[in-house]
C-alpha cells in the first residue's frame, strides 16, 4: 500500500491538529510536515511501522471528518479569495486616485484599508 | 446550583456544535437556543433533570476546551471587527469621492468592495 501524502491533510492539520491525540499529532506532524518515512517515524517513536500507519490513518480520518462537520478550511479559503479581490480593488482605487486628481484623504483611507488587510492576513 | 446561561456557550455552539454527541447537541440546543428549563428538557428527552444537567455540563466543557484549542470564535470576532473598519473606510472613500470631484471609476470599485464585504458577512 502506498500512502499518498496529500496537501489537504497538511492544511487540515493546521486547522484541527490540536484536536488530535498527542500520538496522532506527533506522527502526522513528522509524516506530513517533516516529511519523514513510516520507517523513520517508527524508529523514532519506538513503535511498529504498522502502528505508525494506523495512527496516521486514524488521524487523517479524524481531520477529514472534522472538516466535513465544521468546514473552516473551506470557509477560510473562500474568505481569503474575497479578501484578495478586495485588496485588488483597493489598489485600483489608489491607482485611479494617483492618475486623476490626487486626493490625499482618499490616499489615507486606502492606506488604512491595506493595513487592515495585512493584519487579517497575519 | 444555579446554572447561568451565558452567551459565550451559545456562540461556541454555533462554531463547534457539530462536534458534540447527538445528546449533548440536543440538550444544549434546547437549553441555550430554545430557552427551555432543565425540567422541560428532562420531560421531553425522557431523562432525569440530573441527566440533563450532566449532559449540558459535559457539552459546555467540551465547547470551551475546543475553543481553547482552536480559537476560531476569537479569530472570527477579531476578523469581524477588522472587516467593519474596512467597510467604514470604504464608505469614507465613497463619501469623499461624492463630495469632491466625482470619479465614476472609484465609485465602481467602492461598490464592488462593498458587495464583497456583504458576501463575506453572509
Amino acid at each position: 500500500m502506498v500512502m499518498t501524502k496529500n496537501l489537504e491533510i497538511s492544511i487540515l492539520f493546521d486547522f484541527y491538529g490540536d484536536l488530535l491525540t498527542d500520538k496522532q499529532k506527533e506522527v502526522i506532524e513528522l509524516y506530513y510536515n517533516e516529511d519523514l518515512s513510516l520507517g523513520e517515524i517508527a524508529e523514532n517513536a519506538n513503535i511498529t511501522r504498522q502502528g505508525v500507519r494506523d495512527a496516521i490513518k486514524r488521524g487523517e480520518v479524524f481531520l477529514l471528518e472534522t472538516e466535513e462537520k465544521l468546514g473552516f478550511s473551506k470557509h477560510f479559503n473562500e474568505l481569503s479569495q474575497k479578501l484578495s479581490k478586495i485588496k485588488e480593488e483597493v489598489e485600483n482605487i489608489s491607482s485611479i486616485n494617483s492618475k486623476t486628481i490626487y486626493n490625499s484623504e482618499i490616499d489615507l483611507r486606502v492606506k488604512e484599508i491595506l493595513k487592515l488587510l495585512l493584519e487579517i492576513d497575519e
